[in-house]
């Protein structure tokens, strides 16, 4: 009968102490949200299957987690594949439904079904796990949070600059040191491609270009050797390999090498602007660089392309990225909708606050005073102050069973409370209450008044 | 390929304006919760199928989303069973995994499986979502939150009086006058059915008496007929069907009646310390009845039963239950922990508040000030401001695009934002902005500084 209980792989159980940390990241980030304009939409676990299939390729399809339908199924599973055991091709007539994958499809599907009743441009923000039957591995998880932040209806500048604004203020706010806020901008990608006549190439010029921190620079070259790039337009694109300097001096070294490129003078506009303006606001902690090798998911961006590298003494790589998309809504049949957006990797974000020590130490801290318990007649006196306390917004707790005091202050320890009350029979005859700090073991006699404000 | 995008029956999107007055009332639970001690957790929301099947009746079972196994998964289906397309056998051989069907098992199968983690008593909360595939109806989706709060390892009837208290601390500060916390015991029920000597027909007749405000005297009595209880065993019962008066006259009433049962004695005890502590200590706005015919789950409770009803004036019925229950985490090998907990129904939280026009206008407030945008030089000075105003935690943006006034007041008037910040040539010349009431439509030319004031 009883089974030893686990849960599936890739799965998390989350401790009080991980909820607390978990939520003092979030609610950084959903006030910083807010203070930017961005309003908190949220879309339903599952999607109708259609709705998410064929949006992330194959191999996205794969990793959607699949819902069984309710009932008998099997009554309406398609004859020939269920007979050829073919289950890829099954579970469209066994599975109407999938757990969403992303934030951003289903943003998608809720921006134009709710089309009417939108303002556009329309700033929103979701916070909500999204589930990936993705092989587990360490910091990879099967269901996890993502932190998105979008505005749609508006090809403004002004949104990428605030974007990058709103990186800094949340990774500010957390007390991070040394991120760096990586841009660049696809336009220039594509100019880079077309000034060494590899426009066709650029999807395999921008994925060999963004392997130069891990492969090199001749494995780079080597790679585009081998997908048909030729030696003399790598040897065109020499100086992107020490790419250094100030953002200012990379832009002008980029004005020289795009001059002939319109969409590559497009590109370095864009960005010219934002760096621009970053630099005129400036940033509280954050550095904003440009990283001309930068390309996430290129099919997928159209302008900008951000990403925030964790600080270098973490080696946890990137905690966040987004960038400017043309035509998101399309898919679902509302064109031309210009999109910009940024997301944060929480799971990422934790691990680096916690191998930094940066979580404040209030944030896990559970119950700030208990009550010790005496007896019966003694837990009414204790309530009557726990009630007034509670009112306070004082975290407080009755021990609930009048058993030893060792056991009741090994209670308080294990849950780490700061502050035990006792009163036993000469307290309650003088009104008042011992007041012991479980660190410092210092004791004081206090009537409810004093007690609350020592306690506040 | 352009789809008409639509979600699953049963699921919701959730609007700006929605999601933030959810997370007024969430905010309003949490807040309450951790007062009183209670610290949170969360679970996956998938478990494995074994851990949530057989745990929920046969309904339940078919009630439970089921996940397809990913991948090849006809290559481990169960052969027999898919040649006689016996959907409810074959299931267990391609789906491993399903969503939780409530917060309650999962919490069981989390204390078992952190036991030697766990500090006892335990006391948690838990606000996640569950799912059930169910046929969608007025108020029931097939995808809403729970609101827990248990605390298991404790047999101390300071956590119902607590539990109580915590009802009335939520629901008072949710501003709802007239809700009543109905109370009763399992004991009790008990203790009537074995002096009426229809012991083993207790659920038969805890079930007809439960629908008494129903279908009335006559029905409860025929249904009790039908199900075998005597005529002069109903007899016994009569005073229940008339069961008025204070709390401390039903419990003398019932002392009276159960004077002969241990079972029924126990319950009176246990039903009169709560009702006596909790009205020693008072209740801030709800009231506190003795309801005897209140069952819910009797197979599952084994003290007190508790469930909480919308003022009269709405028409809503419960929207919160709980109780004592002994053997939470028995079905996963750990005997002997007690337990008790509550819930709260969220999404009848919110009807009642939106009925009764008790959600506070702030809650679903957006933005405090826009800025209206004259250009780039004049975006740029507003942006200057706007970076201020958010540091001092001000809501503000700017409007993205350049356009016509008309374009950006009406924006600002949809989005509902209360104020207009204005600076073109003159205000900038003076290191100054306009600042306009969008509803009153007074204009005063502000310095940064007060500025900040006046939107604070």
């Amino acid at each position: 009968m009883a089974q030893k209980p686990s849960i599936p792989k890739g799965t998390r159980d989350f401790s009080p102490e991980e909820v607390a940390r978990r939520q003092y990241i979030f609610g950084i980030i959903r006030k910083n949200f807010e203070l930017y304009g961005y309003m908190p939409i949220e879309t339903p676990s599952f999607e109708n299957s259609e709705t998410l299939m064929g949006k992330y390729g194959e191999e996205g399809d794969r990793l959607i987690f699949k819902i069984l339908n309710s009932g008998d199924y099997l009554s309406k599973a398609n004859e020939e594949y269920l007979t050829a055991k073919d289950s890829l091709r099954l579970t469209a007539s066994i599975s109407e439904k999938a757990l969403r994958y992303d934030l951003t499809v289903p943003f998608a599907r809720y921006v134009v079904q709710h089309q009417n009743d939108i303002v556009f441009p329309f700033k929103r923000y979701q916070i909500q796990p999204v589930w990936r039957a993705d092989r587990p591995q360490n910091g990879r998880f099967r269901e996890f949070y993502q932190c998105d932040a979008d505005v749609v209806g508006s090809k403004s500048l002004w949104q990428e600059v605030e974007l990058v604004q709103l990186y800094d203020a949340v990774f500010s706010e957390l007390g991070l040191e040394g991120v760096t806020i990586k841009i660049n901008n696809r336009k220039i990608l594509s100019g880079i491609a077309e000034v060494i006549g590899a426009k066709d190439k650029l999807i395999d010029f921008t994925v060999a270009l963004d392997k130069l921190d891990k492969i090199g620079e001749d494995g780079v070259k080597k790679e585009m050797l081998e997908k048909g790039i030729s030696a003399s337009a790598i040897e065109k694109v020499q100086p992107l390999f020490h790419f250094s300097g100030t953002v200012n001096e990379k832009l002008a070294k980029l004005s020289q090498m795009l001059s002939a490129s319109e969409e590559g003078r497009k590109g370095i506009e864009e960005l010219g602007f934002i760096c621009q303006n970053i630099t005129q606001l400036g940033l509280a902690k954050c550095t904003l660089d440009l990283d001309v090798t930068l390309a996430r998911g290129l099919n997928y961006y159209t302008g900008a392309i951000l990403e925030v590298a964790a600080p270098e003494s973490v080696k946890m790589g990137s905690i966040g990225g987004g960038g400017r998309y043309d035509d998101l809504t399309g898919i679902f049949g509302l064109k031309d909708v210009s999109g910009v957006g940024i997301s944060f990797g929480l799971d990422r974000i934790y691990l680096v606050l916690e191998q930094l020590d940066l979580f404040p130490e209030a944030v896990a801290s559970s119950t700030t005073a208990i009550f010790f318990n005496f007896g019966e007649s003694e837990a009414q006196y204790a309530m009557k102050a726990i009630q007034q306390l509670r009112t306070a917004g004082i975290k407080t707790e009755l021990f609930p069973e009048n058993v030893k005091m060792d056991k009741q202050f090994k209670y308080a320890d294990r849950r780490n409370i700061p502050f035990a009350v006792m009163a036993g029979t000469s307290e309650i005859e003088q009104g008042k209450y011992q007041l012991k700090n479980l660190k410092s073991g210092q004791q004081e006699l206090l009537d409810l008044e004093n007690l609350k404000k020592a306690l506040s």
